[in-house]
């Protein structure tokens, strides 16, 4: 498989998938529309015909975090799909052009200088497993999608650790935010 | 238009477009097909029926530049088109793995910190015009496109910075590299 087309994902919401939705929140701007279940399918970018909406991104370079910051997010962190992950969480992000016209060292300090974004997450690690996808670049209606994954046991986990970013001072560079919650099926598509 | 529209590039080689290729220089790895005209078009990501090859980018955020270096490159920078400017060059360039796979302190500490990219760049600025699309994300042959441009007289110039960047510690992550050189077209294409 070529690099590029293993690192892409998509991810639709429709008549199937392997996670019914369990409800759709608009936190800034317009929600997505309501479907009944979500797909998260990697190494694919191809059209799912009976889909309702249809969100690409990519796994990309890290754009923030360092190298100390990497060695303790890998010594804890685990991979999406444990068999304990009923719960999952879909958070697509756009970010307003204000962010995006600051410099690296502007973005970085804010991002983690004051907002302690990485340092957060980690707080949250092994229990939340997250993965982001970058979307800016490819024309999407938003900057990133992040996919969080955990136990029935650890929601209040999530909702903290989306709270706490949410009152920093990135989240007010960020102009549209929807949280789709997903329960695991337990029956066929 | 889309902002994502605007930010977009189509660089096309093949029978027509406003730059004659004067050279494609295979500095590492393969070359691009030698071809007689190369069209720069921004705005656009339309295919050209007749072109060789086309490659596709996008005008992002700032990956490494901080502030104060912005604020020296914006003092001193001038934009493509210039009327004097009647030679251009294309150079795309993909870095390979061990690259990508950095935290994002070990590139910039490479890229800038023992290389100097964004202060040898500065050197030649205003005769040497640059422009950066970046393409990895899109699933393009190349991760960026940077087009330059530059009077007849200033050709030494622009030969001396890309030998300095090459010479970098940073270029050893440049695992293909083509070198496009071009003259403005001064009759009908």
């Amino acid at each position: 498989m070529d690099e590029i087309v293993g690192r892409r994902v998509r991810i639709t919401g429709g008549p199937r998938g392997e996670w019914v939705v369990e409800r759709v929140l608009a936190v800034r701007g317009p929600a997505l529309p309501a479907v009944p279940r979500v797909e998260r399918r990697e190494g694919s970018s191809e059209p799912v015909a009976d889909a309702a909406w249809t969100l690409h991104g990519v796994r990309s370079n890290e754009r923030y975090v360092e190298r100390r910051e990497r060695d303790r997010l890998v010594a804890v962190q685990e991979e999406l799909g444990r068999a304990a992950s009923s719960c999952a969480a879909l958070i697509p992000i756009k970010k307003n052009s204000e962010w995006w016209q600051l410099a690296q060292d502007e973005r970085r300090a804010i991002l983690e200088g004051r907002s302690r974004h990485i340092a957060i997450g980690l707080d949250y690690l092994p229990a939340v497993a997250r993965r982001l996808y970058h979307c800016r670049d490819l024309g999407e209606p938003f900057d990133f999608l992040t996919w969080f994954e955990f136990a029935e046991g650890d929601r209040g986990r999530f909702d903290d650790l989306v709270g706490r970013l949410r009152e920093t001072e990135e989240w007010r560079y960020v102009e549209r935010e929807v949280e789709v919650r997903l329960l695991r099926a337990t029956g066929a598509t």
